[in-house]
């Protein structure tokens, strides 16, 4: 019955990890034509792919363990969903209540297991044919269904106690006869309680204060964080990049902002209003005197820090009302859904909203021209000959964008790749959907999420990772076989932590190589062996071309470019500096 | 100071996954020459390398983590230290208040993460050079040590704020040179608080009513559950046999209760006083009138089973008072420590407590003669003939226990290894130390627990797992060569979930195969490979000089040893009937 509600409510897919007390909800699961089943092993890849999955379509994907320490796997993924507000449905089984803390096996305390990173969590009651349970429990699935979206959504917990036998036995009189006509729920197609959840939209009088703030600006600045998966299908980058044009604002677009990639960017344009290269350059800019800011918090540091010194007015929208601010410089909060306040912007705004459009704006001729350096100096730097002569790993990233089919989902790891996504992604007239766990921004589960997200569409799937993060969720690509995900996985070894040669500790030796970088010299072509992966070591002169042959290929390949993390790290700084060099140049 | 407070404590080893947040302790633990420290990349690993340690120590470990997910990580080994009384000091870094809930990145609710699981957690205060603060963390230090302890050792959680910068840079007059004095504590070798616990006794009164019924009874049991850490060091196996052979009792000895294997086992002996085979025949001998019980709830169904049947007067000795007692038989609960217990009863109970002992003794007698023919039904399927005819996975555990050099750490795999352990390994006048995560009874983290258990001692270290628990953890097998740890691996592949075919779902096909058995079809040398260990595919009928061949050997040998998971429970079947039917044939 739990199953049905849920299938009704319209989840369409579950994560099944085997084990006996859950057995209940497996077999129902597996019975469900309607729901797509993908069975794994460890539970913790098995979160991790639910997410992804959830992240990709932005609706709820659920997950099945059994009791004991099995839960507790998921708490990282589950962590995630809640940073990174991601609809996910968590049903763990457990022993009825006359068994619980009584040292039976396997029984742990469950109850509200995921603290407050659950937006709820409710134990369903012990079963029984009892009418009113049996309202409670499709009220709670359709409830629980609905409670990973809304305007904040992320996960949900169900603690499901089941007593033996946990095998489809027919047990006589279980169940009166008289129940049949209550355990089917309304006799209607749809949930028990159908949920619409509204939109938050600000009010006429609340754009006020914005309109006059965007029209008056000199040097505003629109600024799309890491986009909430909710926000991938509502929001509408044309209308956002409309009210970037009618005030004159570049739009500063993280690679996960869904702004950064798609038809709305045009490369030919001499003033934008998609710029990419900003994580570079922007501290040589002069301050923005207006922001209006989407998302969460930009992946790039010098961006971060450039808003938090500046004074201007900085609005920003965020659809749950959360403050997430760690700069703590936004001047005011809007709480609504940012689709909709574009709308309302581009209903508002005049076409000539301000005479600070066009090329001769100065502002928006210093973004462009420091955008135009900066991708002028990379693809210096991709050239065959420097390339060689010093390789770094912003190149594969480079490589990876420009290169991506369209449409494609590209999955960007945490710690360095998604720092050169930023850095070496240009902004590209291709619908590539980039994700990240950028919640948290662990670098654990990385390879499951990525296979998730893949699992979700028929589009081709690029997953770019580091060989600590390649390592830590070795796991998850048993999936490929297992959940028959196909993926290019992009594997940048250069041996332990790189990005810590970013970070003061490098001067300390010991302990920084023991405890920092921790090289482990792990050969990752056994690794691929073991999942029966395709692997190939490609010289980062080489990469672009056996992308290409990979992205052709069925299956699954993995390219593992080396690279020396100290010298990719100095490198980088070394482009940096080059395009800031000609920018201070110019100016004086 | 935290560090040098822990290490003044007596905290001899940490647990390290590399990250920034994380650094001071990283740096202080590095610097610390009389802490070992083990580094880690993954996280989960890295907990229940620590939880390994500490179980075969019973001394805590601590773990550290740097903040977000890689804190989720350390959940399933937090889990089963809970369940399973192991001392567990976890460590999390974390960002100081003024960041959290901020949107800041890798920034997530730290705070009581572990609900219930933890014995104490302390958020420690933002840093800072306060005469108070600094009393208060030397204090925080001292107790956190300690509160893994004491009568119910378990898991504590220090949450740890730190403020930029992170690494051991001077700072000007960042600690006042008058501070120097509060910083170094109390100018003594020990810790800042020196804690004495004390041990939970019986007073004199509280002994009458159990040694009466001793004394009277004509079939008393003494049952010996899975062993707490701490009573692995402080219970005298000698006296328990002492209290045995005075009332005529047989000992039931759980493979992980300390019992089963020791100088105080005589296998010549007609009657004991240490059993191991009840698994296959308790059901069938008549029932005790008097039992003592102590330890977790024993591995054996059939024993657990026949104790819920029973009308007897059962004494269940727990140190922490704990009750668990999942049949709910016990009638008389000592909240006191088995090994004063027992010492205690040796001294009350006279030599010729009873004239039941002895081999006239009826009662000792049926056990004697059940206890025989069980091994001796053993001992034929293991022959070479019949082995090759029948393989089963309980000879490979039959051998384990035969051929483990004296002595040993033998760590064995939740699921069917711990069962057959329970069924196949014969007591024996040997030192084996015989763990598994018994609290919890995950196949999580099995490697890391038995290569955690191993660091600890220089005895040779055997981990028998299944292949599911092998995958789930392959994570693990980095340290071997990053922590240095050798053993022996005995990979019982049975391709997939085999404990699912002692299970009414066996019956039910489809999902059976595909979500509970869940073949995986993985060819585990390609992982050996991967972290550059031995690995050798033997026979069943081989495997006994394979093992030998190992044990001889340096370095880590992975031995798989391939069934049919089906047949091999049928086989176990048949043999427990064979037993059974002897045993009713000869009382007709």
């Amino acid at each position: 019955m739990l199953v049905d509600e849920l299938a009704k409510g319209g989840l369409e897919a579950v994560c099944v990890a085997p084990g006996s007390r859950s057995t209940p909800l497996t077999v129902a699961f597996a019975a469900h034509e309607g729901i797509d089943v993908y069975s794994h092993l460890d539970e913790r890849s098995a979160a991790y792919f639910a997410l992804g999955r959830a992240r990709r379509t932005g609706e709820p994907t659920a997950l099945v363990s059994t009791s004991g320490t099995a839960t507790a796997n998921f708490h990282p993924a589950v962590m995630e969903a809640d940073q990174a507000r991601v609809p996910l449905l968590v049903l763990t089984a457990d022993r009825p209540h006359e068994l619980r803390d009584s040292g039976a096996n396997q029984t742990v305390d469950q109850v509200e297991l995921y603290g407050d990173a659950v937006r709820w969590d409710a134990e369903l009651p012990d079963p029984e044919p009892d009418e009113r349970k049996v309202r409670s429990l499709r009220t709670t699935a359709a409830r629980a269904l609905s409670e990973t979206g809304g305007v904040d959504p992320g996960p949900v917990h169900l603690n499901c106690p089941f007593r033996k036998p946990l095998e489809p036995i027919e047990v006589p009189d279980a169940v009166p006869d008289a129940f049949a006509e209550t355990l089917a729920g309304r006799g209607r197609d749809g949930a028990f309680v159908e949920t619409e959840s509204g939109t938050r939209a600000l009010a006429d009088a609340q754009y006020d204060d914005l309109v006059r703030t965007l029209e008056n600006a000199d040097r505003p600045l629109i600024v799309a964080g890491p986009a909430d998966p909710a926000d991938l299908s509502v929001l509408d980058p044309d209308r956002v990049a409309t009210v970037a044009e009618r005030v004159g604002a570049p739009i500063l677009a993280d690679p996960l902002s869904n702004l950064r990639f798609g038809p709305h960017v045009d490369r030919e344009s001499a003033t934008g209003p998609v710029y990419g290269g900003y994580d570079a350059y922007v501290d040589t800019l002069p301050e923005p005197d207006a922001v209006v800011r989407f998302g969460a918090s930009p992946t790039s540091k010098p961006l971060r820090h450039a808003l938090r010194d500046s004074d201007a007015r900085q609005f920003l929208i965020d659809p749950a009302g959360d403050w997430r601010e760690a700069t703590f410089t936004a001047t005011d909060l809007l709480a609504a859904s940012p689709g909709p306040v574009f709308e309302g912007l581009c209903e508002r705004l005049e076409a000539d909203a301000g005479a600070k459009t066009g090329s001769e704006n100065e502002w928006l001729a210093a973004f462009a021209d420091a955008e135009r350096r900066h991708w002028a100096v990379r693809d210096a730097a991709l050239e065959s000959s420097s390339l060689e002569a010093e390789p770094f790993e912003g190149a594969v990233l480079a490589d990876v964008f420009e290169e991506a089919p369209d449409p494609a989902t590209i999955f960007v790891s945490n710690s360095m790749p998604i720092r050169d996504a930023d850095r070496f992604g240009r902004p590209r007239d291709a619908d590539l959907t980039v994700l990240s766990n950028r919640g948290a921004s662990g670098i654990d589960g990385i390879t499951s999420t990525a296979l998730g997200a893949g699992s979700a569409t028929g589009e081709p799937l690029v997953l770019v990772t580091g060989d600590l993060a390649f390592y830590h969720d070795s796991n998850g690509l048993l999936a490929v076989d297992r959940c028959g995900v196909d993926a290019t996985i992009v594997l940048l070894d250069n041996d332990g932590g790189g990005i810590f040669h970013e970070l003061p500790i490098e001067e300390f030796e010991p302990p920084f190589t023991a405890q920092f970088k921790t090289p482990h010299g792990l050969e990752f072509d056994a690794l691929a062996d073991f999942y029966d992966l395709a692997f190939e070591r490609v010289a980062p002169v080489d990469f672009a071309s056996a992308y290409r042959w990979s992205l052709e290929s069925a299956g699954t390949q993995v390219l593992a470019v080396e690279f020396d993390s100290e010298a990719s790290h100095r490198r980088r700084d070394a482009l940096a500096e080059r395009i800031r060099e000609e920018l201070r140049g110019d100016g004086e």
